[in-house]
């Protein structure tokens, strides 16, 4: 027979059974947490057509598409590169079928072809939740307690989510008399954690600004202190700008209404160079930072849009979303020792070893009785030596192992083998469950 | 603003949130019905390398494909249209990182550029099971025991397992002198049920069959009775062919650890005509239909393979795998009135709507306290009127409403309202999370 060599595509991770465990725990995590606020599952084709992806055009990203026309086909398809467009898509297509305010999660995959290199997938899972049709700063709130639920629960310490508004920065830019550079300042300012102080000035010169332009932008985003001092502070500012001013009371707003919803003042930081300049957001903007891990970068972010599919449909629709990419944190916090146990292979919490095959029958009642009880169980099935079925259930990252006899079966017991220890204890069936139970 | 027409790509299918949640519903059943088994999550790329994928052919498949070359690349893509050779793929790449017997379950997407019809999809989810590595029996049994209790928990009323051994059909065709025409024997007899008689007995006629040798088969595979009935007439069959006669001992086997592992016997069947003959099992197969709706077809296949990834590795690795074809399934019942429903938009079980801004700190403190309870809880946050709220609630499918008014802020209660009868009643806090609890 010819053989192949068996690969994947480059740029296109997949996990160990151990791995996948750990990596779909942390998703759980998310979906639970995105049901219990009432978000609703979403799933969209992988395919969209390229027109309609590519509608507002797709930026940076349009170099990294995977698109193609079928042989024999008219209709050139493109792999979703985002879930936020096919939202756009979708809630245009489903309009007079959905109920506004529209809370949905998606869960999937998408694709970009980007350059091969360390830490960068081709292939990869994002977890949004947006609200669409709703303007409350209550929503804008609510997004950054269900990530605030989330990371809580993942327990990789203390983490920040840093906020903002867009209407803020482009209002006090406008104040300046900046307005037709409002973007490109925009960005700029949201690249200053990775560039020098001069090239931090030069960049802002060569978009026009003066020294005196340079040095406000300067001091206006380095204004810190506790989220009541900087709202404060940003009032007392004299900026000839509606928008700013809306801009700092929506903000204010989601503040207090974080605090309502319980979620600790210290992991919530008012930023004001958080600008997200290169996407579409109009209101709110969040980043989220692990405290212990800032090297991991941005683990969730997104924000508010004022029209989120303009260009499927007349109608508007604000909405606001926010998103976690799951591959990238996973492969992130796995290069960090002794974060996350991959050691478990089976998402089964024991494993019934019958000695030989006169112990079968026993071993199956067992093992069904024990998942009835809701205890996930293997059975080990093959007539092979003891030591290799102990062999089986160490490597699998079993902890204990319940072996059935002659003895077990006949007095309706089971052994119950540590596999770090090599102890033995033997129970009766019933009190074996109610162990395992616990 | 040029408007692009929000559209899906056709044969692409997408579901509404009601029915989202339904199949949702139904993935999970799926999903912790193998994890209690002790089944593996596994996920490989979407896409593979085109050469790999197609190592052994895709026979029918290959004209269905969605292959493409990335501009600037040299490797050819394709989406997977199955999750078995990816499998073999995966097995093969990471022999050595794996612990076999290796039991893995697969739930996604996969793809096939089907002819468009009613009921055909693109794009369709595959639930899988596969145990690689093991040639007992008991896994044999395993897999259809697993099946048996997905559909119970489906409660889609009464269900038939059918099974069969390839081993059987090819060594009473050898014993009958037509080794040599058996894969073409064996496509015909797969096809019985869609055949008249006469074109059965013409199909068989212009593979070369005799007369005589027609008439056998067909009293073959017409054998009917209970199980044991079947088993024990073939025993008597004088066919002289070892593997007729391992086949029988094998099905034996299998019957027998159905019934240990409580799969009731009136759901088993064994049932000869059961070929699977497009497919590459060499042993046990399965197939999976509803009693009462019969018209949905197979709802679940599968079968033993000798050599998984033989196209891929020397090693020899025998499976047994079942898959359960979700999309397709889902669309069926979906068609049939009353069976699914799909009036909850909402992961919730309530909604908390506040009368005015005024009770906002009370409705989200609220809200957080059921959640806390483990009760998925929605917030309404826009500031319409209380019409609005009320209708919104309808709309999603909330049976109750939890109202706070001022009178419930200073009492520190909450009106719950039913939406069927327009009732009230009002609870202490406390109260209503027991209540809602239940």
């Amino acid at each position: 027979m010819t053989r192949v060599e068996p690969r994947r595509p480059g740029g296109f991770a997949e996990l160990l059974p151990g791995e996948q465990i750990a990596f779909n725990a942390m998703l759980s995590t998310i979906r639970d947490t995105y049901e219990k606020y009432g978000y609703a599952p979403l799933d969209t084709p992988d395919l969209e057509r390229t027109e309609v992806l590519l509608a507002k055009g797709g930026g940076e990203t349009e170099q990294q598409l995977y698109s193609f026309t079928r042989e024999g086909s008219k209709t050139n398809l493109t792999l979703r590169y985002d879930l936020t467009v096919p939202l756009a898509r979708y809630v245009a297509e489903h309009e007079t079928e959905l109920t506004f305010p529209f809370r949905r999660y998606h869960i999937g995959k998408v694709h970009r072809a980007e350059r091969q290199q360390k830490g960068r997938f081709r292939e990869f899972y994002q977890c949004d939740i947006d609200v669409i049709g709703s303007d409350s700063p209550l929503i804008d709130a609510e997004l950054p307690a269900v990530i605030n639920e989330i990371f809580d629960a993942f327990n990789f310490g203390e983490f920040t989510i840093r906020l903002n508004n867009r209407m803020i920065l482009t209002g006090f830019f406008e104040g300046l008399g900046l307005r037709d550079v409002s973007a490109e300042v925009l960005r700029v300012v949201d690249k200053i954690d990775k560039l020098s102080s001069e090239v931090f000035v030069s960049e802002l010169s060569s978009v026009g600004l003066s020294d005196a332009q340079i040095s406000r932008v300067r001091d206006f985003i380095a204004i810190s202190g506790s989220n009541a001092d900087i709202l404060q502070r940003l009032k007392t500012i004299d900026i000839p700008s509606e928008q700013y001013h809306q801009g700092i009371e929506k903000l204010s707003a989601v503040v207090a209404a974080l605090a309502a919803m319980g979620v600790p003042e210290s992991r919530v930081r008012v930023d004001l160079r958080i600008a997200r300049g290169l996407d579409y957001y109009t209101g709110t903007v969040y980043e989220t930072t692990l405290n212990d891990y800032p090297e991991v970068g941005s683990v969730c972010s997104g924000g508010r849009y004022d029209n989120l599919a303009g260009y499927y449909t007349k109608t508007e629709l604000p909405g606001v979303g926010i998103s976690i990419g799951m591959s990238r944190l996973f492969s992130k916090l796995r290069e960090i020792p002794g974060l996350i146990s991959i050691d478990r292979q089976s998402p089964a919490e024991v494993i019934v070893v019958p000695i030989s095959t006169d112990q079968q029958s026993y071993a199956i009642e067992l093992a069904a009785m024990l998942r009835k009880a809701g205890v996930p169980t293997v059975l080990f099935a093959d007539d092979v030596p003891m030591k290799k079925k102990l062999r089986f259930a160490d490597k699998m990252g079993f902890a204990y192992v319940a072996i059935v006899g002659d003895d077990e079966m006949q007095s309706g017991t089971v052994s119950l083998k540590s596999m770090e220890t090599g102890d033995s204890e033997t129970f009766t069936k019933d009190d074996f469950i109610v162990r395992l139970q616990k």
